[in-house]
């Protein structure tokens, strides 16, 4: 693993804390840099930065694009763009989530684009516009194939009918958002570029953006204007099945609080739901699912010992995970020492899936308990 | 529901977010009166908040339960309890996780109570009090079945045939932990009270401290000097299979960002994982895993839409939620209103049982994007 990944690593809260994540911001522009070079000059590439940018702290996460170049962000939520427009009074902010009734100034007066999703909302912008007089900008959202937000097959129809009710709207984007694209024979990506055109060629003219972190590696067709990688960003493996061609991002380490011994017939933490069969050794990890590590991971997951993986045993508790650490001599294994929960060699992907989930989900699961060292960046 | 839940729900920071956190620090309060009320006079009541309070905030949570009259406070990591001194300087502060060497002066200098886990823990503070010179409080912690921390049983034996071990420190409590106290009848709670009793018998006398939430109701026998309940503080049940006899806490609703029609034949969400089999209105909820809601909900859970349960459809997003309101007419089904996601109708127990989880789980993965609207206290 590279070297100043810890370079706070030895800082009392570092000392104090059971478990240690690391971001590496350095790896998180050059994955910006690779995502951007993917498409042909004169598209852009903008950041998803949402939920707190996927987990790793939006206040380190989106100054350190921006200085990678990045110059256009996407969060979900209005709060959301307000905090992130005091970190990046330069940024242009796009918010997807709904505009409602009442909010209007509010993205007014931080200078964020709102997501127009349905006639409703177009609506609700263009008679604000017409209110001050002046016209506003506004992406349009048209659902393709998520059925979660944007303007419906229907209400497209309409619009397409009456272009002025986005009279006094500046376009800023028409977008769309991929359902499949991890998946890069799944039908509906088709399905839902051809759809993603037809609604282009009947809207007024403007730039386009469409795909997502794995959208932009199902080839130049879905590029339009501006990608929009998310998850990708942080490291995780827009090409499911694929070599991963993006830099690890987060490193998460906890530390080993006891060590002890079990015997055949003793059980292990709550509900006894793991049942030692042989003389084991047992390490008590500083680190649960109170901390975000998946309670589904118990007699499932795996940690890495000096390099070595080892098993959890039992049910993850909420600030401690029991691991079957009888493989290693005892020397290799004492209190105090860090093992290594998600990294080079336990990928976010794979200990999400271990898990049952995503990723994203592990993502942004991730505790407040940490102490963060940010390197790089 | 009681009416005074929302009393910040008109605040600007209420009316942009997606999804509203409500807490009932009365209701919490209610609670530790219950479950001190359980116990005989003489029998102390502490309370568990680490993990932030199991997700709903400690810095609210803490000094609600010191001014309902609890002074004894246990935390898992050294930095939860700097937090926590800072908020209650006249608090009693237990420190539940390891002891590790280097660390000594932290517990000192904010007042925190260690819990000695092993030999290895008790050598470290003898060495510090001896050092200083004077007689220093800890909490001994001796294994009786979780096998995660605590003394093991050949520690024990060598700790009561040498007891000078623990020269220099002043015993707080002895305490051990129930693996199995939310099932009454398994047998390893007898085992574990047998084993705890037998522990109490060889150590020097000190008060002693036994009982969880759900340990708290197998009877007094399990009561010992000091009960220490957490989960059932904040409302989730601690005998299940029988009546709840906690008050719900905490009240999670969110809004409706969008609302459309699909027809058979077309799917919903991420991967495409459901099919629509008849005409079917979807209403998106601005709620997602990215705020803690469980992605394992995805095509399994259920919200409140005005008092009428509605399925989850798709996978669920990081910031959104697709719920099934064809069953309700149009009129009460509008963008803006809110849905109840955890209530008194759908508990913090049922939500995380439909997601293979528990209500732990669920509380501490509770997001920090929710506007969060605290009554009482």
């Amino acid at each position: 693993m590279s070297p100043p990944f810890h370079q706070e690593a030895d800082s009392p809260a570092a000392r104090r804390a059971g478990a240690v994540l690391s971001v590496d911001l350095d790896a998180l522009a050059e994955n910006f840099g690779i995502l951007a070079g993917h498409a042909a000059s004169g598209i852009g590439c903008a950041a998803v930065v949402k939920a707190d940018a996927y987990g790793l702290g939006i206040d380190r996460v989106a100054p350190a694009l921006f200085a990678a170049g990045c110059r256009r962000f996407f969060v979900a939520q209005l709060d959301e763009g307000i905090e992130l427009r005091g970190l990046l009074p330069q940024a242009e902010i796009h918010v997807l989530g709904g505009l409602l009734p009442g909010l209007e100034n509010d993205f007014l007066a931080h200078r964020l684009i709102p997501t127009l999703n349905s006639l409703g909302e177009i609506e609700t912008w263009a008679g604000h516009t017409s209110r001050l007089g002046e016209a506003l900008g506004a992406d349009l959202h048209v659902d393709t194939g998520m059925r979660r937000l944007g303007l419906p097959p229907d209400e497209l129809d309409r619009l397409a009918g009456e272009p002025d009710r986005l009279a006094g709207i500046e376009l800023s984007l028409l977008i769309s958002h991929l359902a499949c694209a991890e998946e890069r024979d799944h039908p509906l990506n088709a399905r839902q570029l051809a759809d993603f055109r037809r609604a282009r060629d009947r809207l007024p003219p403007c730039p386009a953006s469409f795909a997502n972190s794995s959208g932009i590696f199902l080839g130049p067709d879905y590029h339009f204007d501006l990608l929009r990688p998310g998850v990708a960003l942080y490291g995780a493996n827009p090409t499911p099945g694929r070599e991963n061609p993006m830099r690890p991002v987060v490193r998460l380490q906890a530390r080993i609080w006891q060590i002890r011994d079990a015997r055949p017939g003793e059980t292990v933490g709550y509900g006894a739901a793991y049942e030692v069969s042989r003389p084991t050794r047992i390490a008590t990890v500083a680190l649960g699912y109170g901390d975000g590590y998946p309670r589904a991971l118990g007699n499932r997951g795996h940690v890495l010992v000096d390099g070595h993986a080892v098993a959890v045993i039992g049910h993850i508790s909420m600030d401690s995970t029991a691991v079957d650490v009888s493989g290693l001599p005892e020397s290799r294994v004492r209190p105090g020492m860090m093992v290594d929960v998600i990294g080079p060699d336990n990928s976010i992907d794979a200990v999400a899936a271990a898990a049952g989930t995503v990723a994203y989900e592990l993502l942004t699961h991730l505790g407040r308990r940490y102490h963060r060292a940010y390197s790089g960046g």
